[in-house]
């Protein structure tokens, strides 16, 4: 039987653009496995690595039009968009460069021998290896920075990883294009170009995680997907890590006070966060807690007006055009919602979506005002409960509150999130009783939330050293990262070495440290 | 129906000494996870929890007698060995208090806004906080060490995290004397007396895996009941971390030159090595690689006159002495195993069993001589793959290789283990060439085990802030260590603040530091 072919579409007329690649047979998924696996040796050397790294990005770098091109012909997210992606994903590799070079992911910690204790300690230096070959599941929303060049691969080529990435089916081309870079990047700096490949098809993804040779995975993509990835993972003969990021609700609680202060400002801020990139980030805003009362309105009628004039857009794919429609009709179906500005289909020719939103009584969200608990047993579902879940699209709830208890009790009912934030005013953010009168939220918020922004957006995730971008479950399957310099640690397991001989010992953890590595002595670092 | 009775016995005789406790139903278990989940806000101070963990330590030192006594009488481990082990314990709890009142392990990162970059980089203030519950499974092998007060508990409560104990029902009274102390010591702390529980019985060990409120867990024991757990914890609607240890082999490999250079002191050694604990150890040595010839046949020697001269022992209870004697029953009916000295029952009266070993040429057990490996899946199995399995009790076996080729062979096909131990001559240890000879030893150690060891035996494991007790599956469930510094880590996440202004932060992120904890600040250690 031939492989299936694995086309490029045209989201904005659902055509077929070319045929790009074939669905990879799982003779083909383990041929570029054994390939990866293979090439590790060679990937151990930190200079070729780092080289590496930064060839890979000026390779990006110098075929901007054509991969701008090519990703814009498939995801329809436009040329402003992706150039800026492209830019990210290039400093991303740069600054994974810059950290394999630093050496602190690492970890080093060296504890003298001391015979004086009893028992007697002997001498131990521990520092980090890297796992083996990463599987990595891109997403289709962000084809450069997520998806073959993005911030899994970076990171665990960084960490000495080859890289097996399963492509979404959104963008073969753009994924192939890239891959083509990368590996020409390999080949460039003295490595083989098995050292990074890319498979296509649902059933190659399977084939992946369960594949022996795989050590570790990274995946950003929906709920269910991610769960049966997750769950193929803890199935194996050898379990693996699951470094997944499976969704977000990303609340927004807007202060009394905040409002009052700033409704008009907040109201369009809110709009910008909603609608970037057609609704489609992980981290755009889902569910916005807006006090009752003027101030509100005020904020909610500002809000209103910036997404009204939003233009319309072209969702990723057909799918997922369909997915929002139904949710917007799901949400938009229960007695007490109302759509002051209905999300849906047209508005800018076939294909396209506008943006909108809901609004309902916060008491709604949190039957009985505070009794439930997001990580309680004890929760009853309600039909209402669908509000409290991701609807990927330019679409959100505004759920308007009295007491400011009552919008803590929302917020205890939701699961992980990868970001909460908070609107707070000027006195709130200056201490004294004012900023008390804010704590709790300030805890709730980072009780569900891999990170917590006050008085900004969610959207935006800064590529930085201390990013976090995870949270409890379902943000992520662990409580690692997907961005940051942290999210190396994902690919790396300890060892420690007990009384062995300098000249048998790896460079990094040698007495004369030859590489110049941070570490921690005798429980100290220096 | 009443609740099944849990009994404490003396393993020297089989017989009941007391009923301490009841097997905990579904109800007492919620009850104790929930008052340990009500713990958390009082545990989250810090002062409160670094005094917590001084006092439990002095409470138990202070009632040295009445442990030892308690543990010894059910499960045979000696008074020496007992006293030992509590001191390693209490010098864990405080080694833990110092640790978090350093704060190191908060991981703090901070980036500062910089406008110049596009796009802008918003503040990021990263920390860790606590998981919430955890759930502790104790082992049989260390009633004190790595159960009720061991390690995963001084961990989880010094990251701020409630414990529910799973008592292991060969040291029921223990666990419950040790639970008592723990609980005084949180109440003169100022902490509720829930912050540390103990529940007993098999069925209350996967209701707490199961139970909402439990946020992770740590365990210690067998491959079979270890990876039930594990399959509970990531089968839950929110699935959890499941830090397991399940089993090691701990291979040993002893080069030709070392044989010739210390074969006596090395055959001594290791029959120490064995027969620790009545060779109940994680780290025991159950695989010895030795060199044919005469140099090999010394060192067995040594090792065989060594091993006949230890006394017999008593194992911590009648399931485990059957698993022995089944075990070794089993491996010395493979044809071409012979026994030197037979391990097995009897020889210092009823219900003891004597240490022993297995010889074996080493081309059984790598067929096609290094054709195979341990992670990959065209390995094919046969009979002599038992002799690569843990066997719980004083017995090892000991390989006999020609080339140095075939000892690589065979730790090719191992799986994962707590640690590997190579004895290398002086000469091997120095450098040059030498030294080169036994690179691949040295690497292949390392991809299969968590801890390498030169010249020196794995037993004992040093408690200190670089030690790894841990390794690739089955060794550990997870890529963290349950001995060491790094142990906290297990439980605690990251959270990055955006933008929070300084009133909003937590004490250990605000810009005056007054707290006086490490930071690295834009990717610098400061």
């Amino acid at each position: 039987m031939a492989a299936a072919p694995v086309w490029s579409v045209d989201p904005r007329t659902g055509k077929q653009r070319e045929q790009v690649a074939a669905e990879a047979t799982p003779q083909v998924v383990d041929a570029a496995v054994r390939g990866a696996h293979a090439a590790r040796a060679a990937l151990a050397d930190r200079a070729t690595r780092i080289a590496f790294l930064r060839t890979a990005a000026d390779l990006l770098d110098a075929a901007v039009a054509e991969v701008v091109e090519t990703a814009d012909a498939e995801t329809a997210l436009g040329s402003v968009r992706l150039t800026g992606e492209l830019g990210r994903t290039t400093y991303q590799l740069r600054a994974f460069a810059d950290l394999v070079e630093e050496g602190g992911y690492l970890d080093i910690r060296i504890d003298r021998a001391d015979p004086s204790l009893t028992p007697p300690r002997p001498e131990l230096r521990r520092y980090k290896v890297p796992l083996g070959v990463v599987a990595v599941y891109a997403a289709s929303n962000f084809p450069l920075a997520f998806s073959v060049p993005g911030g899994d691969t970076a990171s665990a080529l960084a960490a000495g990883c080859p890289v097996v990435v399963k492509a979404h089916p959104d963008h073969p081309a753009t994924s192939e294009l890239c891959a083509g870079l990368l590996r020409r990047a390999a080949v460039q700096s003295g490595l083989p170009a098995e050292t990074v490949a890319v498979v296509h098809g649902f059933d190659a993804g399977l084939e992946l995680i369960r594949h022996p040779l795989v050590a570790a995975a990274g995946f950003t993509g929906s709920i269910r997907g991610g769960r049966a990835l997750f769950d193929a993972a803890a199935a194996r003969p050898v379990p693996i890590p699951f470094h997944g990021e499976l969704g977000s609700l990303n609340p927004v609680v807007v202060t009394g006070a905040a409002a009052a202060e700033r409704a008009e400002e907040i109201g369009a801020g809110l709009a910008g966060a909603v609608t970037l990139g057609v609704g489609q980030f992980c981290v755009k805003p889902g569910l916005v807690l807006v006090p009752e009362g003027d101030d509100g309105d005020r904020l909610v009628d500002a809000f209103g007006k910036a997404i009204a004039g939003t233009e319309p857009g072209v969702l990723l794919d057909l799918r997922m055009r369909e997915n929002f429609l139904a949710g917007v009709r799901e949400r938009g179906a229960l007695p007490g919602v109302t759509a002051p500005v209905a999300a849906g289909a047209g508005g800018g020719g076939e294909g396209t979506v506008g943006a909108g939103f809901f609004q309902v009584p916060a008491a709604r969200l949190a039957p009985g005002s505070g009794a439930g608990s997001g990580t309680d047993s004890g929760t009853a579902g309600s039909a209402y409960d669908v509000l409290l879940e991701e609807c990927f699209g330019p679409v959100t709830v505004v759920a308007r509150y009295g007491a400011a208890d009552e919008a803590v009790a929302v917020l205890g009912r939701l699961g992980g999130n990868l970001s909460a934030t908070l609107q707070v005013s000027s006195s709130e953010a200056g201490g004294g009783d004012a900023a008390g009168a804010v704590d709790g939220l300030v805890e709730a918020a980072c009780s569900l939330a891999g990170r917590v922004v006050v008085n900004g957006w969610p959207t935006g995730v800064a590529v930085a050293p201390a990013q976090h971008h995870g949270g409890p479950y379902p943000a992520a399957t662990s409580h690692s990262t997907s961005v940051g310099g942290t999210a190396i640690e994902r690919w790396v397991r300890p060892v420690v070495y007990q009384s062995v001989p300098d000249a048998l010992l790896p460079l990094e953890l040698r007495e004369g440290n030859p590489l110049g590595v941070p570490r921690r002595v005798d429980g100290v670092v220096g």
